[in-house]
């Protein structure tokens, strides 16, 4: 069976537990604890060279890191991946440049913020949202009355950018300046299979 | 022909030029001044949705944006990406780390030092550092005695590795710490049809 490292509330997490729910994959969630530096336990490298989730170990013990790279292998043949080659090309560029501009754009202040830290590191969130900001921007532009980031239906691309998106305001973000993000996050979870960040179950 | 828009300084840029050259491709190099704001004219959004150079527009016409997605498509059914699944997946792990932990993370303090910025925004350049110093160590592990990033041969994960942080010094990054990356970026300096970043030509 698959097996997913995670964390409870990790956005590049989230991802991969939605895909997974979308493609109906049965996986063994094994949910750590970052605050306590569960990923930085001797032993954690030799499955996940960066010492981070998410994880996907494969059922032949081969482990995946990165969430776009998870993303990708799991979405390969499936609805949710284009067959065309330049719309493949442009799903990758949305997971490029959410990795790129918004992932650490939007996490950083949303775990200072999630910590009580917000006013112990308001120099670093300042200079975080300098980047975030621009990119929401570009995103909304990009957005305007499309209903979906690549082609005419949801890809791995709404997926990837929508975890962190949808998390930006816990980062302290002002997101009713954006009404066609708001409206394409409710796109993604209209999607059939969606699951919200938190569960009540832990396994799935 | 397929024509790229790149800047002179851009690491990002300088990937692509190493693979089209590797690739023994023809193209149309339109170098854009970025200090003059070229990237940020109206009408560039219309290739580029992020505002930013590279841009391969392909013979189509078509515009690719993001340099991981770039040398995806370009590499694609070529010796620079495995065909095994998971050897791709591996790619496409170091592709997103790149973006996500290396390139801001240098290509930032490198901009503001070459722009003589570096006491202005030493704030902003300890913050970049701080991420960059730990994606380097991360990467000098996973080198130890290895050749290559992924499987026994020189593929676009390399390439795209190599790119800013062979240009860390730049970001007043202390690469001696780092004899294994040293190596390592000898061994793709060394690879067939390599290209340095400042060319004599500005059309290949």
């Amino acid at each position: 069976m698959l097996r997913l490292y995670d964390s409870l509330l990790s956005g590049n997490c989230w991802k991969a537990r939605i895909l997974l729910s979308q493609l109906n994959l049965e996986y063994e969630r094994i949910t750590l604890d970052l605050v306590r530096g569960d990923t930085q336990q001797p032993g954690f490298e030799t499955i996940s060279r960066f010492a981070r989730v998410p994880v996907l170990v494969l059922e032949d013990g081969h482990p995946i890191v990165e969430s776009g790279a998870i993303l990708m292998h799991l979405a390969e043949g499936t609805r949710f991946l284009p067959v065309d080659l330049y719309e493949r090309t442009e799903v990758l560029s949305w997971l490029f440049f959410e990795q790129a501009d918004l992932q650490k754009a939007i996490a950083f202040p949303r775990v200072y913020n999630l910590r009580g830290q917000a006013s112990q590191m308001k120099d670093e969130i300042a200079y975080r949202q300098k980047d975030g900001y621009g990119a929401l921007q570009k995103l909304e532009n990009w957005l305007g009355n499309r209903s979906w980031l690549v082609g005419n239906s949801y890809t791995i691309a709404d997926t990837s950018v929508f975890a962190y998106v949808s998390l930006a305001a816990e980062g302290g973000y002002r997101m009713d300046r954006y009404p066609e993000i708001l409206r394409w996050l409710d796109n993604v979870r209209s999607t059939e299979g969606w699951v919200p960040l938190i569960e009540k179950e832990t396994t799935s």
